[in-house]
């Protein structure tokens, strides 16, 4: 038996880094700039413990220069820097990171001190891109500093460098596929990308400013302006989300929703501060926008940070689902990158930031509630479909929900679930203690119903979200004893059965005359005749169409609920007629049966004008006819 | 100065291979799957050229097992095998790939046998999964067998092996956080995901199947039946799309439609065959399926494989964005996996692929077209999505596309646009010589208007596919002379402009009063009057909507097009009087005020309905004025 190692030969292992690190060859830049920003705040660390003596920290940055016909890109900064062993150590050793092992060394002290870093790798990225990277380093140290050089061979060369400023110079000759990084709105568009955010100012090139010019004030002259060159810096340092609530103001929060969508011209509604670190840290900044009723285009503008890198705009499995939605931003280093989606939704991690995530948004709308009412009431139908969803898809969130979310009636009045029960019990309980919840899913085209279920007192909501059937089936089914009936789906007197006896101006011998002649006219597969005896004010002939078959086709279409082929199933529709309508009785005393059919006909056609029945050529000819009839 | 090797630590590299080779573990399985084939594979083409003396090559199966209580997972293969020192060799040095060298040594001979390996990563997946790994294999040659061993430290034991079969055993040490790997319907899954279609049988399991006695019907006695164990085959090792279009029916092409699809139960409207291997290599087939005018939820559909391995079923970037919308398989193993979109975008070979798929598509469809043009009619609604969203996105699309892409008239004729041409030009060409093509999105609420312009003996195209705007946009610059109106944008006399005089009963005084009268009624902030002098039999007052601003709002709902803004501007609507009408003359003529205004309202509430435009209370009152009216 032999024993041994397994051995990784570098000649083999190097070309897959260049070529595999990352999909992303643009990555290089984050990854070398996340470098330079961890050597910053080392240093600064180092200075703020006393451990690097007669060092001024100061106001250090990082600057990006591309130098076009050299074919060079260079990133400096005046971080730590490396001595000569340092570079053999960090750099001629793939996959050792320094950054680790400082976070170790200094443990209990650099935890916050916001470190990037972590395998070591992101500085060989620079291959993906470059044929020869060289480090020009000064550590702060008294050592000389280090030129080191690599054309990817894997061969190095280290020698000494007469470079005396402490920091690093990182210097990549960009490859012949690679000349996209060598153009200044390339870099410009990463360095918003990816680093926007990051906490060491980064400055690539120079502007021109106009200010005024000193002194000139005070003599009382007029005002001198001059122009003057000063560093172009791209980034924030100190993003809304890393400071504290308390410190900010309405105002920061809504010119930070600006500065992440900056194409946005519409204000957010309401933001929420995410803030943790036990036993997870999280920090972020969630903004609810202004919704519309379609679910799907307006995912994906979430932003995932770490440590105030940019990592990616799809926190698909880090957020709830429901909450994809909104807008913002999400910074945690505990979030593990680059695996799959089964995976993140096993990770014990996630799975609290995602719960933690739900019960903040859950807590902020609880507020907001509490707080003013009125404005919360104003935003509803711009945030309810998330508030829906999140209800029918996350059972705790459905918990909270249920105390604040707002069931909005036709007439602009919003209630609680439990506000609308106390509102209609009285009225809307039927014989067998059942409330029945009235609602219309749009005013225009249920107009003559809700009128007539106004007219008796009763109260119609107004749902109109895509996802509300799927809404009222859990509420039946939480809820005891109520059920939601549409206005248009039977006549009022069957919607809300009552003890009290039906009278009917009709004999039952007439009702029978009656139906038998409206069958004869009425076309029996498209409508079921129901004779009803409802008020002499009502209509003659109202169309309905059944509760439940209709909401299940609903509910097939929106997705997730209803039948197996119940999308497909044809509608359903009743005529009800009304047998105390003076209408319905010229219809039944009317003695020539020409005369007779042509009432029926007419009624049929007014009853499917009320219920958007009537279409193409019926409307046609029904609109010649009434012409015909005022000419 | 010094120089050196950079140097990978095998420590530190280690530890990364095993959490990020790949972002998915399940990965694991393909690759070892992959390695088993390979090894098979590479005995069936030593064998072909007569290098592996004294072997046959058999009906080798590549067999897994699992050993739940042992908790271990075993893939065995009956490939070449290795020997000691092939193990040291490509074991034991990671990223030295077997499969290279041996398409280099093989370089002529080896191109069509299908070898997958790639970097020789692909092993050491396993130690996402298992903490420990062990290899038993004997190679073809004649050499003892091998015994290697890692608990991924990463120290390796190898030993001599008792083993006499040839071939390769691989036994996983799942772990902890892995254990999903031993369930049954877990391995299954991922069989079928990723090697459904992979060359060599894989067995996994038995099952037991029902088959004739021997003998039994010779001797003329009722047929016995038994039971016996057959191995589980769970791939299918010649798929379809391997085979050459000559050697299959169109039965086989719906069998592996079925195979791709299980769940699917609507037959594909046809397929192409695509099979090409220079300059680049690729086979598949294409299904074009029903697809209904929801553009995005129909996509990704389409399974890209690399040498029968299922890599992905996201082909953005490899197939062009119109055809994402087909179903089938794409085969080929020139496209660059694990890249960028933006990179996949600029890779030359994946532009060829892309194109080429295109011209395939068009030529199908051409022939489909020419071959059998009433059932290319037929299907037409079911592709046209596809079609006019090619159209409008390449341009070389387009010129195939504009001989067979077809213009469906209300009455169920299809022509081509020279077709088309061809058959209005008499009728339809204005004074100023440009062809008018009228067109309705809905045969049912334009009806009226429809039903107008055949009474001219004009036709009416119906178009309704979301994005038809914009194709009569782009038709409408490139070809000349044309342009598109749907048949409620004005009157009939407007839209086709003739140079013949329009004799009006009343007289220009006359005009100005009616006018007057009017605009008294009617409301200015919603229709502009315009008075005109139609047929007497024409409708007395038309509702019409101007072209170029409806059309403009429409392409701006459907994204990339219209003006910004555009979707905020209000709906304009014309109210055409034809002076020559009775109703219009009577409006004129009638002396009291109230019943002129009821005869205008009543007017416009008919021009309204027949426009889809009288709704809510309004409409509710109208129904119960004619109720009243006929009661």
């Amino acid at each position: 038996m032999t024993t041994g190692n397994i051995n990784v030969s570098v000649e083999n292992i190097f070309p897959l880094i260049k070529k595999f690190l990352y999909s992303d060859h643009e990555i290089f830049l984050r990854e070398l700039i996340s470098n330079a920003t961890d050597a910053t705040l080392k240093l600064k660390h180092l200075t703020n413990i006393g451990e690097a003596k007669g060092v001024t920290y100061g106001n250090p940055v990082i600057e990006v220069k591309i130098d076009k016909e050299g074919k060079k890109l260079h990133i400096l900064d005046q971080g730590v820097g490396m001595t000569a062993e340092e570079v053999k150590k960090y750099i001629n050793e793939v996959a050792f990171s320094g950054a680790e092992e400082f976070l170790e060394k200094y443990k209990d002290s650099a935890k916050e001190s916001g470190i990037i870093g972590h395998f070591g790798l992101g500085f060989y990225s620079a291959f993906m891109v470059a044929n020869k990277v060289e480090i020009i380093t000064k550590s702060y140290k008294e050592e000389p500093a280090a030129h080191w050089s690599c054309d990817g061979s894997p061969k190095y060369t280290l020698e000494e460098s007469d470079r005396t400023e402490r920091g690093t110079e990182i210097i990549l000759h960009i490859n012949a596929d690679s000349e996209e990084f060598l153009e200044e709105s390339r870099i410009n568009e990463l360095l918003v990308k990816y680093n926007k955010f990051m906490p060491v100012p980064i400055k690539f090139g120079t502007r021109e400013e106009t200010v005024a010019e000193e002194g000139s004030e005070q003599e009382g002259e007029e005002k001198k302006e001059k122009t003057i060159t000063v560093d172009n810096i791209v980034n924030n340092p100190e993003p809304a989300w890393t400071k504290q609530p308390a410190d900010l103001q309405e105002e920061d929060y809504k010119n930070f929703y600006r500065e992440l969508y900056p194409m946005q011209f519409e204000e957010p509604l309401f933001h929420i501060h995410l803030n943790v670190d036990y036993p997870f840290n999280l920090t972020g900044i969630l903004y609810f926008p202004k919704l519309t009723n379609d679910l799907n285009i307006q995912k994906d503008k979430i932003q995932l940070y770490q440590n105030q890198v940019f990592v990616t705009d799809n926190v698909e499995g880090i957020v709830p689902e429901f909450l994809t939605m909104l807008r913002g931003v999400i910074d945690s280093p505990d979030i593990p990158l680059n695996v799959s989606r089964s995976y993140l939704q096993a990770d014990g991690n996630v799975k609290k930031i995602s719960s933690y995530i739900t019960r903040k948004v859950a807590d902020k709308l609880k507020s907001l509630f509490n707080e003013n009412r009125e404005d919360f009431e104003k935003k509803w139908n711009d945030i309810k479909v998330v508030i829906e969803y999140g209800m029918l898809s996350e059972e705790k969130f459905f918990e909270k929900a249920d105390k604040f979310a707002l069931y909005p009636t036709v007439d602009g009045s919003y209630f609680t679930f439990e506000e609308l029960q106390e509102k209609i019990k009285e009225k809307q309980t039927d014989k067998d203690n059942k409330l029945v919840i009235l609602y219309a899913s749009d005013k225009e085209t249920q107009h003559p119903y809700i009128a007539e279920a106004k007219d008796r007192g009763y109260e119609v909501l107004l749902l109109d979200s895509p996802i509300v059937s799927h809404l009222m089936q859990k509420l039946e089914t939480t809820k005891e004893n109520i059920s939601f009936a549409r206005v248009d789906a039977d006549s009022l007197d069957n919607l809300i059965k009552k003890d009290e006896e039906q009278i009917s101006k009709l004999s039952e011998e007439e009702k029978t005359t009656l139906k038998e002649q409206l069958e004869k006219v009425i076309p029996q597969e498209k409508f079921t005749v129901q004779l009803e005896a409802l008020d002499s004010n009502a209509s003659p002939f109202v169309i309905t169409q059944p509760e439940f078959m209709r909401r299940m086709k609903e509910m097939s279409a929106t997705g997730g609920g209803g039948m197996f082929g119940m999308g497909n199933m044809p509608e359903i529709y009743n005529l009800v007629v009304n047998t105390n309508h003076d209408l319905v009785n010229k219809i039944l005393t009317t003695k020539t049966d020409a005369k007779k059919e042509r009432l029926i006909k007419q009624s049929l056609d007014l009853a499917r004008l009320s219920q958007g029945l009537l279409k193409g050529e019926e409307l046609t000819n029904f609109v010649k006819r009434s012409y015909d009839l005022i000419k």
